[in-house]
């Protein structure tokens, strides 16, 4: 998958994870870019995210953005905020921007100091390889992740847009943060771009849930070069094709996962309380374990749907699993023998109609199998 | 354990449970009590719960609670109703007593009829073997529970507080409600009780977690037969003891559950921002995991602290495991083996300080095992 025009890549090893695979990445335009962030909500909020908030306020163009893996730079104090600002600074020397115009990403291990020094040396190196290969990227941001994950769309006018995402879940001592980079040549107005791009990523990035633990260093980044005029109501149909197909993928990487989750909610009040309970369905440790099981277990899903305090009418809310009617107001006539069959799928889909409005929401996440248990609990034995 | 002073209990097997164990209970008491109840906040109401808030809010007192488990009457439309209405009927007349002073407690499978011709059948029978054996009740109450949960404290005057209860996690394709039931013979105006009673629960049986999931049909009564006068003061701490014990019962007995998370969160900005702060420990899934795999992951403590996005100083916060400090603004110098080797016990002890005020708060929950998916996922298989 190649960038959109004017977008540049390029990763690089800087020595920051024991396996030796590539740590360090660069993104990088020819002009300045009109851009968009959404970050996490946790409390413990590492250098990177703090910095590029700051930058955000500014509402001054960007040109690039710096990205480690194997290490996330949170928890680390004062000493934390200046190795990011040099971080930022290094790369920038090495693109020959001004380091105000470099948002930075860190991911892995947190509450260890940044080796910055590492990342001194090798950074020149990488900014001497741009390419527009998107795989670069995708692969140089990976931690605990299985696959590589990239999505795109291409518009009627020829414009593009092209994310890559990664994360799985969280691994010790590691985070296995959620990045998000969605990048395109589509020229809209900075201020469309960030009201699109939040009601985006609450449709999306913040839809998934592998296990319900919100990495201090959570970001989805909209990167735009304006170059192709577009109809903003085609781009934010594409922009929420590829920020969703990411999320997807992220659900489908989950640590030990078997299975993706993918759970439509209509009929609620409002969008937001059909995404609520969405989330509450994915998120749920019993409808995960059932997921794994092959058990359309309608109760749970139902439980799940009711804890997340939506409004609903008892007797009209309907339940689907693999497309089969389980339960309508009352558990359903169906044979669990045939749905178990049809659970047995790369992709499990739950249709849930709260019956009491026209607000619709999705949400994505995957099965709990012993695999996770595992993966989590016996780092250390 | 005897039942306090005016109270007697009865359980019988009305043939609920596959595995033919004790499946419904009485407790009534000689004269009219004071009570208070909190219940769950599940949307998903089963009809005990709102026939017994319907209760509450006329103000009267009470003389029995019939309770069955097996069934938990839940997504069952009118006939629910009705049924949950035969329920406390037949108890009532069984009793002597009109139907209106019965309150009503269902635990068990959802969206299957309660066969109350069954309960009709053997609540005669029990009412005839009323005791004061507090293990009988705690017995008849349990679903999928391993053991028996009950606890008792006695007061300077000679009051005393006995309390019962029942929870373990959620099984396929019933709901492993949690029922607290604690009596008392103090004598202390209603108001006074329930006001008590909600704080109570707060900081008990509401900071427990086995898998965040709530059940339909979560209730815990308070039922005072007023004989003994009592320093209220000393009557809120011996309360709050017995549900606090019962709590702790419920969260080690956590379907799969190897050993009792105990979280204890000091130096919050409120107590309730402290309770939030400690919930979010005891159920984020990386930190249960890593409880089962002795791993003093003070990372995935502090992460998922800040995920509850609660106030705290990032260069004062500290954390202790097993009474070690493995955090104080940066993580601490210890011996992450001999932790780990201190971990391996019947109780894990968190200890978060935030820095920040003089809010406390505690929650507990279990660690996350292999069997926890077994239990879930392989019910059908």
């Amino acid at each position: 998958m190649r960038l959109p025009q004017g977008f540049r890549t390029a990763a690089g090893t800087a020595g920051l994870k024991v396996s030796g695979k590539p740590d360090c990445a660069l993104i990088v335009a020819d002009a300045p870019l009109r851009w968009a962030l959404a970050a996490t909500t946790n409390t413990l909020e590492a250098a990177c995210v703090t910095r590029n908030r700051g930058r955000l306020k500014s509402e001054g163009p960007v040109r690039a953005v710096v990205i480690n893996s194997g290490n996330a730079n949170c928890a680390t104090g004062a000493r934390g905020v200046r190795d990011n600002d040099l971080f930022a600074t290094t790369a920038a020397a090495a693109l020959g921007v001004p380091s105000d115009d470099v948002l930075t990403a860190s991911t892995g291990i947190i509450g260890e100091p940044l080796p910055v020094e590492k990342l001194e040396r090798v950074l020149p190196i990488v900014a001497a390889h741009l390419s527009d290969d998107a795989a670069t990227l995708a692969r140089a941001i990976l931690t605990t992740d299985l696959v590589e994950k990239t999505a795109e769309v291409t518009l009627e006018s020829g414009a593009r847009i092209v994310g890559v995402a990664k994360g799985s879940g969280m691994i010790h001592p590691n985070m296995a943060t959620m990045f998000g980079f969605v990048l395109t040549n589509a020229d809209l107005p900075q201020g469309a771009l960030r009201a699109l791009w939040g009601d985006v990523v609450s449709k999306s990035f913040n839809q998934v849930t592998v296990d319900g633990d919100t990495s201090p260093n959570d970001m989805a980044f909209l990167l735009a070069n304006p170059q192709v005029a577009v109809d903003e109501g085609e781009f934010a149909w594409g922009l929420t094709q590829v920020a969703q197909d990411l999320a997807k993928k992220i659900a489908r990487d989950g640590e030990g996962a078997t299975k993706l989750l993918d759970v439509q909610v209509t009929g609620a009040e409002t969008d937001a309380e059909a995404r609520r309970a969405a989330r509450a369905v994915v998120l749920s440790p019993l409808v995960k374990s059932a997921a794994h099981g092959n058990d359309p277990n309608w109760g749970r899903i139902l439980s799940s749907v009711g804890a997340s305090r939506v409004a609903l009418s008892l007797d009209a809310v309907s339940i689907r699993v693999q497309g089969v009617e389980v339960y309508r107001g009352a558990p359903g006539r169906f044979s669990a023998a045939e749905v178990s069959a049809k659970m047995v799928a790369e992709t499990l889909e739950v249709r849930v109609d709260l019956a009491v409005g026209t607000g619709s929401g999705r949400a994505w996440g995957c099965d709990l199998s012993a695999e996770y248990v595992r993966i989590n609990a016996d780092y250390h034995t």
